[in-house]
Order: C-alpha cells, then structure tokens, then sequence
C-alpha cells in the first residue's frame, strides 16, 4: 500500500508545488492586524484542501487567528489502529526588509540555483507552509492511490505560532477531548543536513528571571561616598560571575537536581554525526566552548542545563564618564533546563543563591513573571520514534539521527501537560532555509522527500 | 593690626551682606548660554569692587567665560611678606527646579529661621559668591581698618567652575609668571560642622576607564548557543567581581603601590571627630562600610583608593524577558587614588588583570580616555596649613580640623602641576546649604566668622 501511496505522491508532485505556491501568495502574517484577512483566508484554504481529501475540516474562531482542525476517519479502522495528531502553522514571519529579496516575497518562485539545487522561494516556502504541506500532500497521496489513509488523523494547524501562540493553550484546553489522541506529530524542524534525517527528541525547558539589587538609597557621588558605600553592581556581579566554576558547571545547590547522564547509545550517535565543533563555534566568531569541561558542543547545547544572564544594566551607560556609585544594578537571566529539573525548584535556588551572596544592608528583588516550562525528552524506545525512524530510514537510506534543540518548543509542552501525549518532532527544513529572513526557501528535495517521508511514516505507523 | 581689621570687619558686616546680595542678583549661570551676559556682568562687578579696594583688577578674556584677575600689593613690604593666590569662582548653578525655591533664587532673602538660626537664602550665596566674599571682605577689613593687606595678594576668580572650568588650564599656562606665588588658598569647602573650622588636606585623585568584552561576533540565541558560546557577560561580571576580595580590598597586583599608612597623628585627629559612621551609613540607606576591613568610613572615603564600576550594560534591558546570548558587554569604571598612585600604572595594571581573566576566544576592548589626576595631599607640617589652623584656633575657639575629602577638585592638581604651588582649602560652607539644590542658602555666622577667620589668616601668614 505504501510503495502505491509514495507513486502517487511522485506522480502528483508537480501539482503539490503548484498547491504550495497558491497557499503561499496568502500573505498570512501573523504579527501584523493589517494582514489579519490573509490569515483567515490562509485558513479557509486549507479546510476547502482538506475537505477535498475527505477531512471534516473547520475554521475555528479564537479570541486571536483562527485555528484549522480537521479530522479523517478511514473506513475500515481496527482497535489497533492509531490516531495522530498533526500540527502545523500556517502564520508565517514579516518580511522586512523586504528590499533584500531578490524575488517579491509573496511571488513564489522555483529555481534551479547555481549549485544545481533546485529552491522554491518565498515567505513561508518553509516555515511552515511548505513543511505542514508535506504531511497534507502524503494524506492526498494515500488517499489518491489507495481510497483512504492508513491511520486516524487530526491535523491542527494554527495562525499564531509566530506570534507567541496566545490562544493555543486555551484552544488545548476547551478542546481536550477533540484532540488528545495516541501521540502528535509536529512538522516545524529541520534535517541534520541535506542527506540526513532528524527526529528531535530533546527539547530544552525554560524559566527567567529578573533581579534588582538596591545599595544606596540613592545615586551617590562616587567620590564623597566610594569606599564606604556599597556599589550594587558590585554585589550583582559577585553573584553573576559565581554561577560558573572554572570548569563551566554551575554552582548554584541542587542545580542539577533531576539532570541524568546521557545515554551512551545516544552519545555514541551523537559522535558519529561528526560534528565539527570548530565550524560551529567558529561561525559565531568563537573557539572555545564555554559549557562543563569533558563535554561535546551538542551535549552543552541539547543535553546540558544553561545559567545565563541574557541582559545586566546599572549606573551611568551613556557617552562619557560619570563618577556616579548607583543606587541599583539589574540583570535579567534564563535557565535553560533538561532532564526532570523543576522550573520552580530551580528558580527557588537560584534565589536562595543570591540571598547568600547579598550584606545584609542591600535589597534583592526578583522581578521574573515565574512560569516556566520543564525540558521535553521523549525515549528513543517509543514505539512512535522507532517506527518514524525506520520509516526515515526507507526513504533516505540512512539511519534517522536523533537529535536535541537548545531552544524550546512550548507547543511540544503543551501536547504533553494538556492532551497527555508525547510529540514526535519531524522535519524536512535545512539550517540555511533563511526561514525569518529574507529570501526564505525550501528546497524542491526537502519538500519532495518530505512528502514521501510522512506516506512511509503514516503506512508504518498503521502497521 | 589684625584686631583692628576685625573690629572694621564687625564693624562693616552689614554692608558686606548687601554687596553679597548686589553679588548674588547677578544670574551668572555659566552653563547656559543664555546666561553668557549676566556672567560677564558679575566678572565686571568684582572688578569695580576690587578696584575700589586698591588692587589693579581686570576682566580678562578667555575663548569662554572671563576671568577675574586682581593684583594687590601693600605699600610696605619686606622680602618676607609672602605673595599669596586666593581662588574663588563667581558663576552659580542653574535654578532648576525653580518651582522647588521658597523665594526667587536670584532675589536674595535673609531670614531667621524657626531653629533661631539666621541665614541667606538664594543661588549662589553659598557656593561660591558667599565663600569667595569672605576673602574679599576680608581684605576690605584689613585696607579701610590699616590702610592696606599684611600680604602681598592676587585673587583669580573664574567664571567657568560650574561648567568644568574649560578655560582654566590654557588660562594658567599663558599666565604662569602672573599666578604662580607662595601658595594658594581656595575658598569652596565646607566646615566639619557648625562649630569646628576644617582645613582640607587630602583630596583623591581619579583616573577612569571603560572595558567592553565580546564574545560571539553577534547576538545569539540563548537556546541554540546557550551552554557552547561564551556570554560576554560571564567575562565581564567575572573580572568586575573579581576587583574587590571578601574583606574589600582591591585585588589588582601592584594597586596599592605609593598608598601610605595613615600618619597616627591623623588617624587620631579623625577620631576624635566623632564621626559617626552609622550616621552617614544610615543617610543613604546602609549599614555595612563597603571598604577595607579594620579601617574607619572616613579612612575609606578620605585615605583610600577605590575600584568603582560606574555602569555595566549588555544584552537585553528593555521590559520582559528576551532570549538572548549578547555578543557584547560593557562597564565604566573609575579608580580613586591616594598618596602617590600613579593613575597611568592604575590603568596598565588594570588592563592586565582584565586580560588575565578572559578566555582567549574573546576580545577585551579599553575605551576610556586615559589621563587621570594624582591625589593632592599636603602635608600638616606645611607652614601654610599651621598658621592657617593657628588662625582658624584663634577665631573658633576649637582645633580646626585636618579633613580629606573623597572627591576631586582639579584646580587644585593644576595649582601644583602647573604653578608649582601647594593649596590651602579653607571653606565656612556647611553640609545643609543646599548648593547646586533649591533654596540655597548661607548661614549669617557662616559668612561672619568666614571673613573674620580670613581677617586673621591674612595676619598670620604676614607673620
């Protein structure tokens, strides 16, 4: 059934650009009101596609831009058979400054470049049009050649992603029942080069805060006072620059509570991506990595915990000098967080550390909103990993790797504590797509080998 | 001869009063512009005033402000009779907020207070056309009481002070020979208190600098970078944190060379002051002195050096939080020094600790302007201070005080630099009088006793 589904997509995959092409002259930006009718329309052209694959397909209003929910029962389903949720966005980013494209933005353009690649240009050629595309071209494939898909699906494709998501949450939660199913696939990542596929099964948790310190009541002369008063930056940087050991670790107590060791089967892999360390560190001007000794560059950024301080402020800032001892210092940090550590418990220790680090006659106080959201890990021995991987496998004729992001997918987080499932994080995107920037592309191959990717993935997960 | 000029100075007083509030309804607000004629004005006042005394006194020009010059030498002089400069400066602070005033700043008000005190009350009275007014009502005292001065005196009396006397170095270098005599002596400090006369003796020295650290060659994200690239501002807090250890002492190597011990001569006077360091502690809102271990707060402020961040910024300051690993991290600092710290050795070794401290991945920046001044400290065995301090005995009743002051006043380190000569600062300002603040004012006894006591110094340095 598959090898018919993936000779439909072959054959049908010139009409599959020219679909992409109409979704993406929809010029659903998201971030701006001015484009707000785009996005309802972008919205309204996905249900008329989805209807006519079969889907019962809606607009669903929010407070903000609608979401796309579509549903596909097959006919003969058995007990066994899984339903999946697929998410997508159909919001894409700005375009300025639109003067440094070389295409018009909304004009999508096919290209075979001078390196014999062939590109499609455009905003949200990638992210996410052309990506959430290659799982909604698989479901026509399937649907085309064999009458049906192999699985229950739900797609839910939303218009705010690039906008922060604000009704997300609540659209998860009004709608449980509708949308918690067996796992969700979540098509917005990238492969680990042209050749080799990518599941993401790491995800970084988050939580920030906001620190003040306040010396002196006052700003005072740094003259009459300095030597007697005590500077807040200079109690502030004491209690940054003591966040780190020489050796990169982070030294607030019980930091590392819930961070566990990393697979030696998943490092074993990860060394056999060869990645260069030296090129990573070197394109952003750097060589020596700043995370704990004895560690790889990609276990510091996918499997590591962070303290960084993401901004610090205090005193006199502008041209010039000024002989001012100021009455407050600032800084504004983010933990990033792995394994089972808890947002919460960290903050309160982070807290606890700079108590400690405080005399007694200056103020401390945090500012953070509180929040957080824990890392998202999901085993490589889940039944759903393991059949995508092998389905990535048939495609690309390579192992799929499995790999973390630095970064934090909140929608991955919101699958978990809201519908109760694990995502599987499958993408087709490559890292020079340019995705918010100018000259957005996506190659004709990513778009191509995604489609084929998600009819094997949709035929082994029925199996 | 000196009791008589203290009878005529009695004697005269009230008419002193109305030519200080002549003095102070000129607006000679030298950092605006608009202010330019009224400065002229009160140059032109002082002439008239001083030319009336006797001496030979002319405006004299500067690409700024004019300059006050006064020449007055007695009919008989031995080869002993001392030639001494007296400093003051005739341009006042601007009003803002004038809303904040009780009475117009430039409609001097003198007024007995609920506390029985009576004081003079307008911009200017204080700081510094009252203060300077006690020398040249003094002289005024001396010439109608005795015919003429003890000493040989010029009086330079600048019209920039307050906008950061642009005009002052290049006026000494071109009139080297006209200004440069025995000693100076500056009137624009104040007393200990409202009984205690005080001498300044010590004033720090400055030397500044700014730092600037980047680590990767743009802003990263903290999710995909975070744990791998290096955060400027782990460097930067790291080296500030580093400047002071736990008993806040200055970590350079070399920093402390040419600080001296405190002569125990000193250390006693300051201690019978009975300062109470709770007290100034407590004004601005602290408890703990800042500074070194097992010294007093005025040690720290008067006698020691410091290591003062002034500003520290980087990353993101704005509101809410923002992901991001800056690429650059800044401070400015300032050194107080002491006793013979060199500020080009202060900043050498400086910058080498600096560099010491990051990771050889990273570019450590200087940007400050360089230069700097040396502290001024003369000596109480100085034979001007003695008979200064003899003279402020007689009219006081008590010990005047030998102060240091934790600020810079650079005329005096060109008084020696370029005229080759010791300062005297000798002031009847009090901590109260508001200058530079609304309602300004000028304690009657403050300007009685302020031209008494130089009644009684121009006689004993004429001894």
């Amino acid at each position: 059934m598959t090898n018919t589904a993936l000779a439909a997509a072959d054959q049908g995959f010139e009409k599959s650009v020219d679909r992409l092409f109409d979704f993406v002259r929809i010029q659903s930006i998201s971030t701006d009101v001015a484009y707000k009718d785009e996005c309802e329309k972008a919205a309204r052209w996905l249900v008329v596609e989805l209807t006519g694959l079969g889907f019962s397909a809606e607009v669903r209003p929010t407070p903000g831009i609608p979401m796309v929910v579509a549903h596909y029962t097959p006919k003969s389903v058995s007990a066994k058979t899984p339903h999946l949720l697929f998410y997508g966005h159909y919001d894409v980013q700005p375009v300025d400054p639109v003067e440094l494209w070389h295409t018009p933005p909304f004009e999508p353009t096919r290209r075979k470049d001078k390196d014999g690649v062939e590109r499609m240009y455009g905003r949200g050629t990638a992210d996410d049009k052309g990506q959430l595309m290659t799982f909604v071209e698989a479901a026509r494939a399937w649907i085309s050649a064999t009458g049906g898909l192999p699985i229950k699906a739900t797609f839910l494709i939303e218009g705010e992603e690039e906008s922060g998501s604000p009704s997300l949450v609540p659209f998860l939660e009004a709608n449980k029942a509708e949308l918690s199913w067996d796992a969700a696939f979540v098509c917005d990542t990238n492969m680990w080069d042209p050749k080799t596929p990518a599941i993401t099964t790491r995800l970084r948790g988050l939580v920030h805060e906001e620190i003040t310190i306040t010396g002196p009541r006052i700003d005072l002369h740094s003259g009459l006072y300095g030597g007697a008063a005590m500077n807040p930056i200079r109690v502030l940087t004491k209690i940054l620059a003591s966040l780190h050991d020489k050796n990169g670790k982070i030294t607030i107590p019980g930091f590392y509570d819930g961070v566990k060791p990393l697979p030696s089967a998943t490092k074993k892999q990860w060394r056999s991506l060869k990645f260069s360390d030296k090129k990573f560190m070197g394109e952003v001007g750097l060589a020596v990595p700043a995370g704990e000794k004895g560690k790889t560059v990609l276990e510091h950024v996918w499997a590591r915990p962070t303290a960084e301080v993401n901004g610090v402020w205090g005193g006199y800032t502008g041209v010039g000098a000024k002989t001012v001892l100021p009455s407050k210092a600032h800084a504004k940090l983010t933990f990033r967080l792995v394994g089972r550590q808890d947002p919460q418990k960290i903050l309160k220790a982070f807290q606890k550390f700079a108590k400690d680090l405080i005399p007694k006659d200056c103020k401390l106080e945090f500012s953070g909103k509180g929040g957080g959201t824990p890392a998202s890990e999901i085993s490589e021995d889940n039944a759903f990993i393991k059949k995508t991987s092998a389905a990535l496998k048939s495609e690309f004729k390579r192992e799929a790797v499995l790999i973390g992001s630095g970064g934090s997918i909140p929608i991955v987080r919101s699958f978990k504590d809201i519908l109760g499932m694990d995502s599987v994080l499958v993408g087709f995107g490559l890292n020079d797509d340019a995705i918010h920037s100018p000259n957005e592309k996506y190659n004709l191959s990513s778009f191509h080998k995604g489609i084929r990717s998600w009819v094997r993935i949709m035929g082994a997960l029925a199996e």
